[in-house]
């Protein structure tokens, strides 16, 4: 597995330092598992960092330590990163960790602790007069724009992917079940090279392509059927996505209005893509396609989201909102996210077509390369 | 896909009400997904479950309205049940419908609600003066012990996880990579009627068994190698999970004691699985097996883990600890768990085994049934 080079997440680390300082904090206990990635390489399903002014301890269960410790002997981590195997439990470590560090005050990631962890750090900190302070995405602040390592990271998984969806709709036939099918591409997915799968893949057959996030069951693809794929794969800890919709047999006059109306809106949403602009004027662009054609209440989801160690990360596109996480990005070169526009008409059916970027200083570069062409097989 | 009877729902609802009333409250935001499925049949990556006295409101956003409201109209859904579109974000439409409801307390899951979330909630409540109440646990009390319908969707998923794991083990063969053995299990796993995987399949050879949670790569299967499988699969939204090591060619002598160390673990945990024992206990018997021969600290992680709607849930089976979920349960008939001793050196390798089991009034009923043998091929 490719890990970022040492240089990078020194440089990481520095920037992070640096957004602590604006804050006014010294140290930052990572509990977001994509952000103790990013600063660390060590990859696992739970674990923390404290990043602080006497270097960075890594808080990993014995399932991990093996693997977190290999990390430093090779190379792969950071020269003074130290790992804490867990006592008891992770919160009990983590207060152990906090005391002995002598910090008076420390900045927890307000998005990524549960309010039950929060509360029992809090109470058993209590008597040790150590300050816990929210912090709200500061570390994913970082991940919005990807650096090199991550860009070169992303094209060949963009690339890879599409490789996948066109075997797959080259090979698609009436007679297999929606969940046959998803099996065929998750296979294809981790021959392709991927680590697993980016999300639950979707397969949704005829009427089911209405439901934007479709389970595949048993329904069996029948000639006359539209068929929508949504899949992604992680490389090397990288998430990419796409979607594409087959016509089994000469497609009937809606679905072909459907396509082209999603065809107009995918092309006005890239049409905007740019440094500078708002994650919402894609959004809004890609609204105004299907409001023109009619069709605005049947695109009911956001346009995009963005990619990187999650599937799911800023920018968001989408409107602009009011909740724990409004934020409205302003485009900069290296954001990369999807353009997914779509219509689903309850009962009917309907279609999405999805593709990555990445933004770049003149526009922006996309990451798969599929046609977009309703495939008829 | 198959779902909970309506009766059982309201059985399950009139449980939760009962111990809403313990603790003083008539409501409580639902937000955890797997309480959500288990309380209203509607599965989805995101939404909210508000159990009022005035009945349910389901709070989903675009992508899921469809598939919610299809719930209600076919009666998978309680009658008495509201589907609320989300409008803003989430979080606005939390606040919007507490605020209509009229209550003046609401319950809300702190171990299922980032911080974040909560201040969001409580900033934005404060001036209508409802009340947010902090519960731990309440829902996930109830899914504590199975009902008839979930212990029959479990031993149907352990009887086909077990399948995939006899096919799997009879056709391995030195040559082919880690991460596509892998994509051959994921494969069978889908073609045996899972929904999806339960989390990612490991496969591990060589010297990488010594990590317990090893991600298949690039190592080519070689004779000489111990491998070791551990996966599992949802089964209409239920999960099971299984190990066993198979070694390629005639095992070293090492090999044979580490598998004969980890089968006595094994039994004697079984052994002492019955109602009114402490789940600890398990995790003790486990343990002091691998210490009378001199294994124990290669035995890292605890005995088992609970399965049901998540593939990690209560009963937690190892040594009892501090934290934010200390919970340390007593066993009761319906209760399903895992029990997965496994001894780890570092740079040698390693061997777990791992089944599943329901425990019944006179002990236990195992759910996955392959033979625990060191498998030779």
């Amino acid at each position: 597995m490719s890990l970022a080079p040492a240089a990078l997440l020194t440089a990481r680390l520095s920037a992070l330092r640096a957004r602590l300082g604006a804050v006014d904090l010294t140290a930052l206990l990572v509990t977001g598992a994509a952000n103790i990635f990013y600063l660390s390489n060590f990859r696992g399903s739970a674990g923390a960092l404290l990043v602080s002014p006497m270097g960075e301890a890594l808080i990993v269960d014995a399932r991990y330590t093996t693997a977190a410790r290999r990390l430093c002997e090779t190379g792969a981590a950071l020269e003074e990163m130290t790992v804490i195997p867990v006592g008891s439990s992770y919160e009990e470590t983590m207060c152990t960790t906090l005391r002995r560090s002598g910090l008076a005050r420390v900045g927890i990631e307000s998005r990524n602790m549960t309010l039950a962890r929060y509360d029992w750090l809090e109470q058993t900190l209590g008597s040790s007069g150590l300050i816990l302070e929210r912090t709200s995405g500061l570390v994913e602040a970082i991940r919005l724009t990807k650096d090199q390592y991550e860009l070169a990271l992303l094209k060949e998984a963009g690339h890879r992917v599409s490789g996948v969806m066109s075997e797959i709709l080259s090979r698609l036939r009436p007679g297999k079940r929606e969940r046959e099918v998803a099996a065929d591409i998750d296979w294809a997915i981790r021959h392709a090279g991927f680590d697993g799968l980016a999300f639950d893949t979707i397969v949704a057959a005829g009427s089911n392509t209405a439901l934007p996030h479709a389970r595949p069951g048993s329904r069996v693809l029948t000639t006359g059927d539209l068929v929508l794929l949504d899949f992604g794969g992680v490389y090397n800890g990288y998430c990419v996505d796409m979607t594409r919709v087959v016509s089994l047999g000469e497609p009937d006059s809606v679905a072909v209005k459907w396509h082209e109306a999603v065809c107009e809106s995918h092309a006005a949403a890239l049409m905007v893509v740019k440094p500078g602009v708002k994650a919402s004027d894609i959004d809004g662009a890609a609204r105004a396609a299907f409001e023109d054609l009619g069709l605005g209440a049947a695109f009911v989801h956001g346009t995009g989201h963005g990619l990187g160690l999650e599937v799911h990360e800023a920018p968001r596109v989408g409107k602009p909102r009011h909740g724990a996480d409004p934020e409205d990005v302003q485009l900069e070169a290296g954001m990369v996210f999807t353009v997914e526009p779509g219509v689903y008409l309850p009962g009917e059916g309907g279609v999405r077509l999805e593709d990555d970027l990445a933004v770049t200083d003149g526009g922006y570069e996309l990451l798969t390369d599929v046609p977009l062409d309703l495939v008829v097989v």
